[in-house]
């Protein structure tokens, strides 16, 4: 089986018998429901005020070099996350080199990006302000020298972090985590379903339910958001569940889809044991985020299943069988938070020099 | 005086009491506190369900050609209601010819468009659909064909307007417009003092607000919106409160800030008279809009007073008559409503595929 190219992974599941449970009978204690607080970084608690000044960040396209770019420009949390494309344009006009990923409960992950390359989310918010795919500033004193323009962001900052020349940008990234980890979609069908609801979710959705575990994809594709381990459950933060796709090569699929051209983690790590190995990605909400994979190539869920079925685990599913899945995963979307626009600071009577 | 110009418009003010308050003694009948409730034309009633579906549609990518543009994009309603750039850049890269206005109070316009050749709301947003240098989608049938693939559009259309095949580019425009005619900002400083509470505004803007009537503002800036009439009241929908910019040729502001450079109203109508016509904007949240005038030259609200005084009046004002002026103009920022976002319709499962 797969989890045994891991071998501290596997013994951790095992331990903790959920690994024996998935392949025996299908035990609930494979899954769990969705807690409504996520693990918080001791060095980053929550606050209202500044998860408030996350959001507004967050939303304010002046954070990209030029002024036409907001991290919810490709993680559009309006909808599921992400931006509904293989991959996204960034500021400069230049494509990403992957898909880019929603951003629902990604405070359960303990790695960040699609090869894992940053332990934290702070880190990786950090990465993709100076990112030329992504918001494409120059530099990190460029991006606090523009908000330090803007009186509001000022004077936030002083008070959310309890100290003048709190504008910074270490806190900058700070302030954008603490929002993005209100990002939480629990109640979905499937949590009430594990909650004992029986009736939470259709008769076809138990069915795919049992697929789900008997095909193999609960293998990796477990616990609280279907991603594997959580932080504090298991992994700590910064260790990350990569699993190598695809798995068996050789398919057309893997051809058709490119899936083998990316290296993946290979290409942070350079040890050869890492080609291929991807994050193993949530499926919450999976049902609102095609296209599918690390690039975007598998453009519906019914052909996503298919694929994964053959790359991992030399399945082919019939008609039936992936019916009844995508049943499953329907039952996995989640209730979206009703969320306030936040109001952007400006200069009075002035506006940032944009390109 | 300039509305000489304007026969009709003069014996309308003139019957009305108006401009011959405005210029003997200040008096408030020149200024309305602004109503809550817009006025709304009869084939486009407002309802709660309409509203949430011209949300949903103004902050939605999917209409514009690549997908990456919103009409929030450019009238970025989380903040003053326009991008803060002189000129905006629209889905295919190509600039607009004149700057983003605020969408912020609209509804009580009576022509859209710096040149007024828009005789409704809802006309403006059928041409910005299809124009290229704004959402750039090529025809009518290729915006309400790709909305028709997003089943949740498909249902509500047809709940909002009671019918089956409600989803027409018509009524995308509507539910759009009806949506832009909730954003009204009442309750500003001003407001509360034409009410009758004279701390409501500070002591420099009280002196700034007689500047404004003295120096001549007032002529066209005057009544609820400081734009001119508004539907109903003195005008109906469609006849435009245009005046000269600038009036008084000559300046070098006029070739510092290339004010001549565009014909305005004429490009429109092709009549002479027409020549450096423009709509009279609004002044309400004018702090927050900067860039300002018809093609965002001037960055600063300062400057843009020093470059009205003297292209339309004729006058060099004093430092502390422009920053009265300046703090009268600081006491007509509104109360934002708080706003939910919307949450986007999805293909389950599925994306469009855009370019």
């Amino acid at each position: 089986m797969l989890l045994r190219r891991f071998s501290h992974i596997f013994i951790i599941i095992s331990s903790l018998g959920a690994c024996a449970a998935i392949h025996q009978a299908g035990a609930f204690e494979a899954f769990m429901p969705l807690p409504r607080k996520p693990p918080i970084p001791e060095d980053n608690l929550m606050t209202p005020a500044k998860a408030a000044l996350g959001k507004q960040l967050f939303f304010d396209v002046r954070l990209s070099r030029t002024g036409t770019v907001s991290c919810n420009s490709c993680h559009n949390v309006m909808a599921g996350g992400e931006d509904g494309r293989a991959v996204s344009v960034g500021a400069l006009g230049k494509p990403g080199r992957r898909s880019a990923p929603t951003l629902w409960n990604v405070a359960y992950q303990t790695v960040y990006y699609w090869d894992g390359r940053a332990s934290s989310l702070e880190a990786a918010i950090r990465d993709q302000m100076l990112s030329p795919t992504e918001m494409g500033m120059s530099d990190e004193a460029s991006v606090t020298q523009r908000l330090s323009w803007i009186p509001g962001y000022q004077d936030q900052f002083d008070k959310v972090f309890h100290n003048s020349g709190s504008l910074t940008y270490d806190n900058i990234a700070k302030a954008i985590a603490v929002y993005i980890r209100t990002l939480v979609t629990p109640d979905s069908p499937f949590d009430h379903y594990l909650e004992g609801d029986k009736q939470a979710i259709p008769a076809a959705a138990k069915r795919g339910h049992h697929e789900f575990i008997e095909v193999g994809c609960a293998s990796c594709h477990f616990w609280v958001n279907l991603s594997g381990p959580v932080p504090g459950l298991a992994f700590q933060m910064g260790e990350g569940f990569y699993e190598l796709f695809p798995n068996f090569v050789g398919s057309t699929y893997e051809s058709q889809y490119k899936l083998s051209d990316d290296l993946g983690r290979y290409l942070v790590t350079r040890e050869d044991i890492h080609k291929r190995m991807w994050r193993v990605p949530s499926l919450r909400n999976v049902v609102l985020t095609a296209p599918y994979f690390h690039n975007g190539s598998v453009r519906t869920l019914d052909e996503a299943v298919r694929v994964m079925a053959k790359t991992e685990l030399d399945k082919e599913l019939t008609g039936r069988q992936v019916s009844d899945i995508i049943a499953f995963l329907n039952t996995l979307t989640g209730k979206f938070p009703a969320q306030y626009m936040p109001r952007l600071p400006e200069i009075p009577g002035d506006t940032l020099q944009l390109p």
